[in-house]
C-alpha cells in the first residue's frame, strides 16, 4: 500500500466541525497517539463513511482510526453494526447503556463520550447518560436493567467469577438465552475496544460532548 | 427538637426548578434515602441559604441534606467553604478539578454531577469537566496540574502508600508545604464527602446536568 | 501572616511530655512533614488548647498540625467535636470504634494511635481497641455493632456500592435514620483525618502508645 | 428462522473425537450454558467449518459457539482471521503468546486451553505454552517479548492508566507504531472472547488438550 | 559448613534427566536465583533422596533448593509429607487439587507444574489438573470439593474475611472439624511455598510438563 | 487414637493465666472454632511444652492448637524454632519484623498479638511493635530494613510479580543470597500461618496484649 498521509494529520472534515479549544482541542485532528498512514477507503466502506457524514454530520473518529486498514476497518464495522444495531432481545437504549457501564468500568474517554451521548439521544433522557458514566448503581432502573448491568460489569470486573447463578440471575428478570449471549457480546466488545482505544489514547470527536444535554 | 416535615418532602423551592423527568426525576424532591426532619435554620444558615437562592437560583441539595441539624450544617458549610474559597495557592478551578477526580475514583454521583459542572463553569471548558469525570488521564494537562491530581487519586486509593516521595514530586513541579497541605485537604474533603452522599443516596440538584455544557 | 517558627520546632509542651527514645522518637516535636507556621490562636483556640492541657494533659498532635492557620484549625475542632462528642443514637465508643475500623482499614499511624487508645479508654477494655486496630471481625461484638462496622468499613473500602440493602442492614438491627447519619458521618470524617494523616506524615503524640494498656 | 437442534446437541461431528471421559466429558457436545439453535451455515461459513474439519481434524467449539446467528459468526470469523493471521509485524506466535497472557489474567478456561496448544504448536516449545498459562513473568523472553506482553497484561488488567510512557516502552524495543496496534488489538480482542466465553461457559474441544505436549 | 558447588551447578542427576530446550532450558540445572552451596546431606535425607529417584526417577526440585541447610530441608520434608501423605479426611487427589487452585491464584510456576502434574496423575484425568491451574470453577466437581476449592481460594485471596459461616459452608457438606484444619493446613501450607518458590525463582523439574497427558 | 477431651475445654493451665475479661474473654480458654481432641504429647513435645511453662510462663495457643496431633505439631514446632530462632543473617528483631509487617497484611490477629508482643519485647520499643502492626511505611527504618520488608509484603501482596529486580534491591543494601532465602522463608511462614489462624479463629493468649507495653 502506498504510503498516504496520516489520518491523523487529514484536513478532509475539517468544514465540518469547528476547532475545539480547551481540552478537547485537537481531539477532532489528531484521533489516537499513533502515527499510522490512511488507507485508500475501499467502496463499500466509502459509502459506509458517507453514510456517517449524511447521516450523523461526521465521521466517529473510531472509524477513521481503523481507516490505516481495510480489512480490520470492515471486521469492526460489521461486528460493531450487528451487535449494537441488529435486531434483539435488548432495545438498542439497553445495548448502548451495557457499552457506557462498561466503558465506565474500564474509564475509557472515547467510549464514555461518544457512547454516553448515545444514550442521551435514544433514552431522550440527558441524566440517563450521565448515570451510566458516573456510576449505573446510583440509576433508578427496573430489576430487568438493572440485573443486565450487574452481569455485564462483573463479567467486565471478574469474568473469571462468572457462573451458572449469574446466568440465572438474568433468567430470573425474563431474559432467553439469547439475550444473555446479547448482553454478554457486548459486554465483551466494549472490553475491546475499551482497550484498543486507551492503548491509542483514541479521542472522541468533539461534538459529542454537548450533544442532547437537554 | 420539634419533629418538622422532612426536608426531603419540602415543596419550599419548587418554584424555582421544573420537575424533572427521566432519570433525574425526583433528586429534586427526595434528597437522600434517610428521613431526618428539617431544624429551624439558624439565622447565620438562613442568611446562607438566602445568599445560595440569590447567587445560584437554588440551594445545593447537600445543605438541605446536612439541614436536619444546625451544629453539622454549619460545620460543614464552615469547612467547605474555607477549603473550596479561602484564599490558596491552590485556583478555585485546581480545588475542583482535585474534587472531580477524587469523586470519580469513587464514583459518587452527587459530587461528579455538582463539581463536575463546577469544573465546567470555572474553566469555561465544558470538556475539561467531563475529562475529570471520565478519567483526568486522559487530560492534557501541564505538570503541575498533573502532578495535583495524581497526589489526589494516590491519595484517595491508597493512602497508606503516599510517602516522601510523592511529597517530593509535588515540591519538583513548584508547589510549596502549604499547598500540599491544601491538596491532602481538599482529597481529604471529599473522600469524606463522597462516602456521606454515598451512604445516604444523596442526589444532586438536577439543574447541574445542563450547565456549562458550552 | 507574619511568619512564626514552625509549629514542628515548637519548644512549648516540652516539660510535659517527655522525649521519646525508639520508634517514636521525634513525634512529639515534628509533627508533620510539612513546614508551616504557627498563626496565632484565636481566643476560642487559646482556650481550646488551654482546655487539652487542663484535661489531657497535652495537645493532640492534629490540633497542632492544623494550627497554622486558624480558620482551618477552627473548622476541624467544630466539625470533630460535633461528630465525636454530640448527643447521638450511638455511644461516644461506637464513634470510636468507627474511627479506628475505618483507620485500620486506611492504615493510618496517627488516627490508629490516637482512637485506638480511646477505644481502650472508653471501654476500659484493652484488647478491644487491639481488635479494631488488627481486625474488627475477629472481634466478638453483638449484632448492632458488627453491623455498624460492616458498613463504615465497606463505605470506606468501595463508596460506590453502597445501597438501599446496606441501609436495611443497619435498620434491621434496630439503627435509625439519625444514627445512619452518624455512622456515615464518622466513617467519612475518618476517610477524610486518615488521609490528611498520611499525606502529611501526621505524628501522634507518643503518650498516646501507654495509655490504657491495662 | 425456524428452530433446529440446539448445536450444543448436535451429534455431527462425534466420529472424529472421540468422546471424553473425566473433566472434560461433555465439552465436545454440550459447548456452552446457552441453549441456542443453530442456523443454517452460509455457503461462506460451510466452506470455512469444511476447511477446519481438513486442516484440524476438528471445528473449533467457539465457532459452534457462534453459528446460531450467521452475522455474528461471519464478523467473529473475520477478525480473528485479520488479528491472528493476517501479515502483522507480531509473529502469529507473538499474537498467540499475548492471547494465552491475557487469557491467563482473566483466567478463561477456554481461550487458556485452545491458545495454549496454539502457543505450543507455534513454538514447537511446550513448556512456553505451560508458562503463558501459569505466569508469564517466569519465562525468560528477550526484552521485545516481555515489553510486549506486559503491555498487553497491564491493558488487560488497569486500561484506564495506559500512557505514553507504556506506548514508549514498545518504542524503546523496536516496536512500530502499526505494531502497537497489533499488540492492542489482539490483547483487546481475548478481553472479549475471554468474557464472551466465560459468560457462556464455553467449553474447548477436549482434543487440545493432549495437542503437542512434547 | 565447608563449602560445596551450589547444587545449582551441580551435576549428579543430569543421567537421569535430558536436557531440555525452549523454555524450561535450565531449569534442572539452575534451579533457584540464589546462589547457595549445598550443604552434606544427613543420613535420613540422603535416604529420602535415594528413595525419590527410586520412586520417581528423579529429586524434586525443591528438595533441592533447600538442601543447602539440612535442619531447613528436614523440617520442610517432615511438614510436606505429613500434610500431603499422612491419613487424612481428604484424599490425596483432594490435597494435591487444594495446592495447584492456590498456586493458581498465586501464580506460582514450580507448584503449579509440580503438583498439576500430581493431580493428572492422581486423578489419571489431564484435564483436571488442567482445570485446576486455569480455573477451579470451570470444573465440573461435587459439592464438597466445590465447597473445599472455595474456602482454599477465599483464605488464599483475603484470609482476614474468613468467619464462622465460611466453616459452616463446609460442615453443610460434610467435613469434619479435622478436616476443616486439613483444608487449612494444605491452603496455608501451599500460600507458603507459593512465596518460597516465587522470591527466588524456583524452577520445576522440566519433566513434570510431559507427565500424565493422556 | 482414643477421644479425649477438647483441648478448647482443657483446664490444665488455668492456674497460671487469669480469666480475662472484655473482648479477649475466652481466648484463653477456646483457643479456635474447631473441636479438636488433644492427643497425648510425646515426651520431646512434654519437654517443650513444659520449657515453654518454664519460660514464658504459659504455652503459646498456637502449640495447643496443633497439639491435636503430635505429627503436625512437631513439624511446625521444627519449622518454627528454625525459621526464627536459628543462626541467619536476619536478627531475631528483624525475622519477627518480617513476621509482623506480613501479618498487618493479611490482619491477622492471633500473629499481630503474639508477634507484636515479640518485636515490642526484642526491641525493647514498644512503639516499634505498633508500627508493624499498623503501617510499617511509617515507621523511620533505615535502608535495609526497609528494603526488607518492601520485600517480604510485596511477596505476600502479589507474589506473582517478584523478578530479579526486587532481589536485587536486596542485594543493594547488603543482603547476600541466604539472606533472601531467610526473608522469602520467614514471610512464607507467616502467610501460612496466618490463613492457619484466621481459618481456625485462632486466638491469641490474653498475656500478650499488654506485654511489653514501655
Amino acid at each position: 500500500m502506498a504510503p498516504k498521509p496520516a489520518r491523523s494529520r487529514s484536513q478532509a472534515e475539517k468544514p465540518t466541525v469547528k476547532a475545539s479549544v480547551g481540552a478537547a482541542n485537537g481531539d477532532d485532528t489528531v484521533i489516537t497517539a499513533l502515527k499510522l498512514a490512511d488507507a485508500a477507503l475501499t467502496p463499500a466502506m466509502q459509502a459506509y463513511f458517507d453514510k456517517c457524514t449524511e447521516k450523523l454530520g461526521f465521521i466517529p473518529n473510531v472509524l477513521k482510526a481503523y481507516a490505516f486498514d481495510m480489512p480490520k476497518l470492515e471486521a469492526f464495522v460489521a461486528m460493531y453494526n450487528d451487535l449494537m444495531l441488529a435486531p434483539s432481545g435488548l432495545t438498542k437504549l439497553e445495548r448502548e447503556m451495557i457499552a457506557v457501564a462498561v466503558s465506565s468500568h474500564n474509564r475509557c474517554y472515547y467510549c464514555l463520550t461518544a457512547h454516553g451521548a448515545a444514550v442521551r439521544g435514544l433514552s431522550d433522557d440527558p441524566v440517563l447518560g450521565e448515570l451510566m458514566v458516573m456510576n449505573y448503581r446510583a440509576a433508578r432502573l427496573d430489576r430487568r436493567q438493572r440485573a443486565m448491568l450487574d452481569f455485564a460489569v462483573k463479567l467486565t470486573a471478574e469474568p473469571w467469577g462468572i457462573e451458572e447463578s449469574d446466568r440465572k440471575a438474568l433468567r430470573d428478570v425474563g431474559f432467553q438465552d439469547r439475550d444473555i449471549w446479547d448482553i454478554a457480546a457486548v459486554a465483551g466488545f466494549f472490553n475491546m475496544s475499551n482497550r484498543v482505544a486507551s492503548a491509542t489514547d483514541m479521542r472522541p470527536n468533539s461534538i459529542y460532548h454537548g450533544q442532547k444535554r437537554g
